[in-house]
C-alpha cells in the first residue's frame, strides 16, 4: 500500500498516521474555516515532521464562504452538551467527507499512489452521514471507477468506537497530547463542548490533555 | 427537482443550463489553473446572467498548485491532434469530475437542493474514467448516501454523443458563440487543438464561432 492520508490533526487520524506510519507517502490536512483550523493543522504538521511523512496543507476556502456549520468561523453557537444526534445536527459540514476524499482521490493519481485513507469510525454514523459504511463503500466505488489506476478508498476504523481507537492509539505510542479536538479552537481544550466530551470518554484513564474546565 | 448544476462555460453544460433552465437554482463554475478558465468563466457569467440563474464561481487553486495536466497553466503542450486517447490523455485532470461533484453535492445539501446536474458525454469515455457511466452511477449512490436529504446526481448527457448535444443545443436555441471550448485559453478559438476539433464536428453547419485557423 502505498496511501495519501486525510489528516486533520485530530485524535482518530493521528492514530491512524502512526498506524500506517510506513505506508503513508503524503498526509493532506483540509483547513476550511472551522474555528478548529489552526489548533488542528499545528497538531498535523508535528506529528508529520516527527515521522518524516510528506504533509500538505489545502484550503477549502468555500466551505467557510458558502456554507452553514457551527464548527465554522462566524457560524452558530458550539453545542455543549452530549454527543447526542440533536445536539450535533448543527456540526455537520455539509459532504464535507465526500469532498475531502475527492480531493485526495485527485491527489492519490497525480502522485501514483494506490489508497487513500481516512479515520471515520463508528461514533460518527448517527450524525453525519458522510461518515456511514454505506457512503464509505459507495465512495470507493466511485474512486476506483472514476481512476485510471482504480484507487482504493480503505476506512479501518469504520466500524470501531472512538474508545476503541484510543486504546490502539495508546499501544501505537501515539502523542495524544499533539492531537486536538476541540469544536471551540482555542489553545486550551474547552473540556465542556460536544467534541471534548467525546475526546475525554475515549481517553479515560491516560488522558494528558489539558482542559479549561 | 431543484438542481445546481457543474457548468463550466462549454457547449455541453451551457446547453444543460437551456434544458433544465426552470429547474437550475445554482449553477456553479469551478476555476483550477487551467488555461481555459477565464474564456469558459466570461461566457457563464453572460449565460447565467441572461437566463437568471443565481452563479458562483468557485477556485480550486490546489488543482493547479499540485495537479499536472497539459490544460493547466504552465503545464506541457497541449495536443493539437485528433481527440482520441493516446493524444488525449495529458489533458486528464485527476478526479476532476468527482471533485467538482462532491463540492457540488455539499453546496446542493447547504441550500436546500435535491439534484446534482452534471453534463459529460459519451465522446468523454475513453480518455476520462470520471466521465463514465460506472462512475456517474457509483457517485450517484455516494452523494446520496453522504447525504442527509439523499441527493441526487444527474447526468443527461451521459450516453449521448457532442453532436447529439449540439443538435439539442440548437433546438434548445443555445447562444453557441457564447460557449468556450478552446484548451490554449485565447480569446478566439485555436481551431487546431483536439477539443476545437471535437467542437467544430459537433456544430457543423451552424457553428458561429470565430477560428484562428
Amino acid at each position: 500500500m502505498n496511501a495519501v492520508l486525510i489528516y486533520s490533526g485530530g485524535m482518530d487520524s493521528t492514530t491512524l498516521l502512526y498506524k500506517y506510519r510506513k505506508e503513508i507517502s503524503l498526509a493532506v490536512t483540509f483547513t476550511y474555516g472551522a474555528r478548529q483550523d489552526k489548533e488542528q493543522t499545528d497538531c498535523a504538521v508535528k506529528n508529520c515532521k516527527i515521522l518524516g511523512i510528506k504533509h500538505l496543507i489545502i484550503p477549502l476556502d468555500f466551505i467557510g464562504k458558502y456554507f452553514d456549520s457551527s464548527i465554522l468561523e462566524g457560524g452558530a453557537e458550539i453545542p455543549h452538551q452530549d454527543y447526542d444526534a440533536d445536539n450535533m445536527k448543527s456540526t455537520v459540514v455539509p459532504f464535507r467527507n465526500g469532498i475531502m476524499l475527492s480531493v485526495a482521490a485527485g491527489l492519490a493519481e497525480n502522485y501514483g499512489l494506490d489508497t487513500v485513507l481516512i479515520a471515520n469510525h463508528a461514533g460518527d454514523h448517527a450524525i453525519y452521514p458522510d461518515c456511514r459504511p454505506g457512503f464509505i463503500e459507495a465512495m470507493d466505488g466511485a474512486i476506483s471507477q472514476g481512476t485510471y489506476e482504480n484507487i482504493r478508498l480503505l476506512s479501518p476504523f469504520c466500524n470501531m468506537t472512538k474508545r476503541q481507537i484510543a486504546l490502539e492509539g495508546r499501544s501505537l505510542g501515539v502523542p495524544f497530547q499533539d492531537t486536538y479536538s476541540c469544536y471551540e479552537g482555542r489553545h486550551i481544550h474547552c473540556g465542556t463542548c460536544a467534541t471534548c466530551r467525546e475526546r475525554k470518554e475515549a481517553l479515560e484513564g491516560f488522558d494528558p490533555t489539558k482542559y479549561e474546565d
